[in-house]
């Protein structure tokens, strides 16, 4: 199933992508993509559903974040070897995890902001897992019954932000709009193999970041496993796991975005994304 | 005022701790501690009720985290002049930023977890900063005009998992439990100076941590805008901010806490907290 939220920001209800390309909505079933609606109970009951007997939703709403509820957006730092490479980091030995704070979680093609005296606005295209139930401790072998499934984050960084103003990444990672998720939620059963993925990311038509995610370092039931250990996982958690080779920070010279500047992305099965920045 | 939310876990009521001393029910005025009811016009609202008109709490219940409906917990690293100095580092430039996860909050009583395999487990008395309306971009001279009122909060940290478990310190602080808040959200207009508050805390009865908010090196005004530079803060958004000398990292040698152990602590005018460390 392709899971989705449409219509305006903090409004959104829920829907689902049915088989021939129409969106249909899901208000009648759920009040919203989140909780024990993506637990495994949950999802058995929506693919109960016939699509076509859910009402068709009119026009082109604007997509919100395809999931709501969660506590929290962790992403995964360096997690492509080749992007590792790229940055001439060497791998690291344990999974970076970093935090991006929720007010920047946005629909997948809402305008991305450029922060007021922002120089180094960057782009990420990841595979984005989504949380579906709580879990503490879990084994590797069990962490995907805790997946609800996948989706396209665009994990937006501001590199000065991240690296030149004190500490911690969680700076240049969390202004509002930083993180376009979706368009929609795609259950786990509907992607065969999650770490064999293409992805890629245009910036104004050229592209920029080309990549696989079978060469992340950190696979995604090691990696939910891994932070399992420091924090319960809960129902829509969004761990963004990595990006591939390309991001501006690593041009050279290093290339970064400008009010105007429109970014698309997309991951094999999981739709596209298209953003355009805008001065905050 | 001191607001409060008391029950079980996860179905906690809201409620205000009277000028007698008891605990009054707030549950029929307003639905929780969280949104508009801590902005300036809500705040305004629940200081037109006397307390005595409200129903009394029966017994001794369990407080919970005294807001709810929060994005964030944000923490502001070594932010004492004292500390600073204590860990021998240099006093930063900017203000170190840093993100605890939710699942990590809990009540001001409960027992904090020590995590499997935890060798390092460490406490810290902070001044919590309790945010009362959405705000970006906002200048110091209004900044307090968006905090509804200040808490107790034990910025609880395991400091392998923190430092030496590669790159950003929220693996060191996010486990479940590593966030009491409370006893009491205490309204601005109750905290004449909270540059001039003193704050300690002891383990099992040994005062570790003594010190005063008047060598914090950003004051709140100062945090709240410039965090708000970086990303949105939304009403009850929690900012804690820092901690004064006598963490056990800092000892010769470093003492951590073990199961048994019991943690005190306080803040002049926002009452105490007690947990116990039991095993996870």
């Amino acid at each position: 199933m392709k899971l989705l939220r449409y219509g305006p920001a903090g409004r959104e209800k829920p829907g689902m992508l049915a088989a021939d390309g129409t969106l249909r909505d899901l208000s009648g079933v759920v009040d919203d993509i989140a909780g024990d609606v993506i637990s495994p109970a949950g999802l058995d009951r929506l693919r109960a559903i016939d699509p076509q007997t859910l009402p068709a939703v009119d026009g082109n709403p604007r997509l919100g974040p395809c999931v709501a509820g969660l506590q929290k957006i962790i992403c995964i730092g360096l997690n492509y070897s080749d992007h590792a490479a790229e940055t001439g980091a060497e791998p690291p030995e344990e999974p970076i995890v970093f935090a991006k704070a929720l007010n920047a979680l946005c629909g997948p093609n809402d305008d991305v902001e450029l922060p007021r005296g922002s120089k180094a606005l960057d782009w990420e295209v990841e595979l984005a897992v989504i949380i579906g139930s709580k879990t503490k401790y879990v084994s590797e072998a069990e962490a995907m019954d805790h997946v609800a499934g996948f989706a396209i984050m665009n994990d937006v960084s501001e590199r000065d932000f991240q690296t030149k103003r004190s500490g911690q990444w969680t700076k240049g990672k969390s202004h509002d709009t930083f993180g376009p998720l979706g368009p929609w939620l795609v259950t786990r059963d509907e992607v065969a193999d999650p770490h064999n993925l293409d992805m890629w990311l245009d910036v104004n038509g050229e592209r920029r970041q080309t990549g696989n995610s079978n060469t992340l370092i950190f696979n995604v039931p090691h990696v939910v496993s891994y932070l399992s250990q420091f924090m319960t996982l809960m129902p829509g958690d969004v761990i963004s796991t990595g990006t591939p080779p390309g991001v501006g920070m690593g041009m050279k010279p290093p290339q970064y975005l400008k009010a105007g500047d429109v970014m698309t992305l997309s991951i094999t099965g999981l739709g596209e994304q298209r953003q355009t920045v805008v001065q905050a």
